[in-house]
């Protein structure tokens, strides 16, 4: 079989058009900010890292040193303040969930576009006033799928109907979070900074938005279960595992499961009435990707190379503002989202189907 | 790595020690019986064909004549009376569902052990008087996968906690019905002669079943959603397509879905703590099936040659029949499938959760 119009490229399938260079702050320097996005950030043209914020002086000392692009360290509350405020033209939101809220209003209320990493915030109801905040600056939540050359692919290949008419997608996405970080106090296990838990908010948008991004269409109903075994890292939230099937229009479920406490793996999955495609691990950033489509011509994969997902976002994310072009992943994008990840709680609570 | 003594061979991980050979009678010699049971039973020691019983006069004549074994053919009334019934030792009934109860009611009047094809019949309540009528007899449920080598490994290396405490499972299952029979009035989409539906009740069993054979427990709470689009093929049944959550103990959670009309696929993955088993495809016999192995060490997989699935579970049948040996999957076992396919229409039906 030849698709390579689909997947036989690691080339973009979009291109960055607009002149000129975005500058960002980057508010949290956590291990996220410091390993993934100022690398990335280092790779790009039309985006730089200009100021990085944390409550840390020893990370944001660190930022400036480390980063030649990064002219200035702010506290939290010199942030709020407005110091620097010429020396960036967008905000990159990257704290604990529950924490973005004030900083996208700072954002806004200096005219800055934003990119908010995702879950947008800790509840819908915060969400909402995240979005209303930046009723009148680009805003984009940070789903790094929707630029990601393999999710893409996906999309594309049901688009145009490779696999037929899409009948049921398979998503999953754990990791082994007590090998990944120093304590059981990490905010990801707080459900006052997380949100209402730990898989679904943190893992669960991973197979929750992909679904929404490859079948062009939004969940209509929620079933779900959560579980924790309890232990140090998992007695304060109730989804070390989750599991939950979302039903999007004409039929198609969506069947998916995240953990913080399980083997590192993650796949995504999409069987049509004529075909079926899977990616492998899909999910985690910076590892090779394998795209296998299975049709009655026969078998095809390729594998991608490993890819910078954050490299990736904030290039489209810097194209979109500079160019002042639509945001596809913008905030009534990722309050869907939202709701759907309160709904999960909820069905996994009450053990009925919630409608959207 | 090396797991040779999970899933490096292809022999059995049992063997048949029992003398003799059990004769059988096949009642029902649609297409399942012809292609798949016969020229299975051809190849056995230990089991023999040697009546064959059908509603078609040109059916039961053409299986005498094709199979030398074979040497009486009967229609269901002279089966019902009792002809031949020294010719035989036990029945193997591959009837549509809602017709099982009856044959094997006679089956075991005559004192002849029972294999039974799955779902166990159209109910319940008619699946709990046919184990009732096999009070006195063996009672065997016909479900290939727990004597399919790769099926075997799969649950060997759960067993031997290889991927650490299982945490999710997903099952898929998908065929185009419609492209494998003639016309639309074909029994699996009727439900006076299926049950209740035509994916979970003949597909379903499958990730169910397989599920419950690898974690080596029974669900204890289903959600589940169905849809049909209706067309002349699935306007009498509910779930030309269907996805439903089992729960089992100690929060593992399979996720199945199974479709009539969708591309022919199926998958069976374990992912737990420490590793993850792949299974494809797992679900259909006679062609090659794959398992792979992921964990920390690294990732090994295994080819399967196609395997005669039937050969496999009527040698184990008859094994256990002649040796008077224990039936796992015995009648109490299959009350169980029939219980959750029952939940999963109902859950689907009222979206809510239904506990065991």
């Amino acid at each position: 079989m030849e698709f390579d119009g689909y997947l036989g490229t690691d080339e973009r399938d979009w291109e960055a058009t607009a002149d000129g260079t975005l500058r960002v702050a980057i508010v949290g320097l956590g291990w996220w900010s410091r390993e993934r996005v100022l690398p990335a950030l280092a790779n790009l043209e039309n985006c730089t890292a200009t100021v990085g914020v944390s409550g840390s002086s020893a990370k944001r000392e660190r930022a400036v040193a480390d980063w030649p692009s990064v002219e200035h360290g702010l506290s939290y509350d010199e942030f709020a303040a407005g110091e620097a405020v010429d020396a960036y033209d967008a905000v990159y939101v990257c704290t604990p969930n529950a924490l973005h809220l004030p900083h996208v209003e700072t954002a806004a209320e200096f005219g800055k576009a934003v990119l908010c990493e995702k879950p947008m915030e800790a509840s819908v109801e915060r969400a909402e006033r995240l979005v209303a905040a930046c009723e009148d600056v680009p805003l984009m939540v940070g789903y790094r799928m929707q630029t990601d050359r393999a999710a893409r692919s996906v999309r594309q290949l049901v688009r145009e109907g490779v696999v037929g008419d899409p009948v049921t997608v398979h998503g999953h996405m754990s990791q082994p979070i007590a090998e990944m970080f120093d304590d059981p106090s990490h905010w990801r296990l707080d459900p006052d900074l997380a949100g209402p838990g730990a898989s679904v908010t943190d893992l669960g948008v991973y197979p929750i938005n992909t679904s929404r991004f490859v079948l062009d269409a939004d969940p209509e109903a929620v079933t779900a279960a959560t579980w924790s075994g309890g232990g140090e890292w998992f007695e304060r939230v109730p989804d070390e595992r989750a599991g939950f099937q979302l039903a999007f229009p004409d039929g198609v479920t969506a069947l998916c499961s995240v953990s913080q406490n399980a083997y590192k793996t993650a796949e995504f999955r999409v069987v049509g009435t004529a075909g079926e495609i899977r990616m492998r691990p899909g999910f985690f950033g910076a590892q090779e990707n394998e795209l296998f489509l299975s049709t009655p011509a026969g078998e095809t994969s390729v594998t991608y190379e490993p890819a910078d997902q954050m490299r990736e976002l904030f290039c489209f994310f810097a194209d979109r503002v500079l160019g002042e072009k639509a945001i596809p992943a913008d905030g009534e994008h990722g309050l869907v989202d939202m709701r759907v990840v309160e709904a999960v709680y909820d069905a996994a609570e009450d053990g009925t189907r919630h409608q959207f």
